[in-house]
């Protein structure tokens, strides 16, 4: 089967793979996109993980992961600062390495509330004044700060923004080029407003990612693991792919599966099933513009 | 410590107390009022339960509870709406038989989304069809059906209305004596909007309940079993409760604690370990009305 040419993988769904394996399983499986993470890439070092990408002929689609913001001023905070201005500069240098059509995207993930905080307004007023001091860095780097609101059971520990609608009010201070926000199945689709949040993205022209994997019950143990194949869960992707593509993203689309039993898989299997469940569940509501399946 | 007037205990958090000792437990501590669940309710007889129940001299702050509403129509539906309708006369008699103060509330948790559906607009359609069904029912009773919106952790199999907002949605055909919210704070303290909706509530007098518990990571392997005695977790039970107090709510306010290592707790134990959290992190906001902490 040769996959939907908008799928891309992310590189958390084979975790194990170092980045020279990472890319040759993808580019052997005909997938021409890939995300990558930063621990990767910084294991190979930044000139040879770009010049990698470059001979794999991939699209690159976003580094995972900038943010972590919610630290109150002093050293760390500007440690934080400094580390998302790397970020900043090796998502620009790995959007130049890749195949026509990658996107300078770099997703950000807030951060918890502080450690013996439960200023969680606080948290989030830290967010706002990273991006404000981070956006001149990410413009002048032609480089989009994709905000990724996070389930909300990891409003504490992880990530303080927790909906869609959150996201975008963060990020209307700013260019829709600078500052967008990434749509993550799995973190939003039990929200009420999801729909209206999703063309509304859509019509500030800040959807700089979507990424797609499903939602089961019982949990993992650690629920951080938990992200499961398109198709094995109960979230309706018709419904949030159609809603995505009438808010007129068309970019690359990431699987991001953090799963201990997929991570266990050889790589180039737990691919086959990716595409799998992405030809079947995803692909299939990319073809045309009509049906637009908003309930 | 002779414990706020106030603080209620729901029977969930001495789970294996059957009603007698519960009871008993409870007002041997000094609390004045309780929150009974219908298992433990049937398991004496409804007879037998309202006479322990009058014996003991508490206050009955609610019922757990009704709802699971997201089935099909068919016999399965009309077996849930019956059983809602017992659930219904069982609050008002409970009600009836607790001391002055006691107050009519069926707790109402949504349902999950059916079986082998990936339908969640129309498992929530299928809540607002159950409450116009039952509402008659409650209204002749005299009985406050509260929704409970869950966390949406809970979305998929538990409870399909996940925000305040949607519960006050979902409330507003309905009279507020007959259709009210539940504020629980484990379900709700990440809500970008909490504190919006929460004036709403009260604006409208729909707060059915208050509950109070808190929220701590990692979360239990089986996240159900993770709320923890206020004071324990990250939880701002200075800003939530004064905002409750600001919008009018007055009635008790119950600790209803689902945790496996409180429930091998004997229950005097765990009942002091509440009344302690409860005292230093909730009723010290109950004091007076100035000072609405809302951020």
């Amino acid at each position: 089967m040769t996959p939907n040419e908008r799928l891309s993988i992310n590189q958390a769904t084979i975790k194990y793979a170092p980045l020279r394996e990472a890319l040759r399983v993808t580019a052997d499986a005909g997938i021409t996109s890939i995300g990558l993470w930063r621990d990767s890439v910084e294991a190979a070092s930044l000139p040879e993980a770009a010049r990698l990408l470059a001979d794999s002929g991939l699209r690159f689609s976003s580094l995972c992961r900038g943010g972590f913001f919610t630290v109150p001023e002093g050293r760390a905070r500007r440690a934080a600062m400094d580390d998302n201005r790397r970020a900043i500069e090796e998502t620009a240098q790995l959007a130049a390495a890749g195949a026509a059509g990658s996107a300078a995207v770099l997703v950000m993930v807030a951060g918890g509330i502080p450690q013996g905080s439960k200023d969680l307004a606080g948290a989030r007023a830290m967010v706002q004044d990273a991006l404000g001091e981070l956006a001149a860095d990410a413009q002048a780097a032609g480089v989009t700060l994709a905000l990724e609101p996070l389930h909300p059971m990891y409003a504490s520990d992880r990530a303080v923004i927790s909906t869609l609608k959150q996201a975008l009010d963060l990020a209307s201070p700013f260019s829709s080029s600078v500052v967008g926000v990434v749509v993550d199945t799995f973190h939003v689709w039990w929200d009420p407003e999801l729909f209206e949040q999703v063309a509304r993205a859509g019509a500030e022209g800040r959807i700089a990612s979507y990424q797609v994997c499903d939602w089961k019950t019982p949990l993992a143990a650690d629920v951080l693991l938990s992200r499961h194949y398109p198709g094995d869960g109960v979230i309706d992707f018709a419904a949030i792919t159609h809603a995505v593509k009438a808010a007129g993203y068309a970019g690359d689309i990431e699987v991001e599966l953090f799963n201990q039993d997929i991570w266990d898989t050889p790589s180039a299997d737990a691919i086959a099933r990716t595409i799998e469940g992405f030809e079947a569940n995803v692909a299939l509501h990319l073809g045309s513009l009509s049906g637009d399946a908003r309930p």
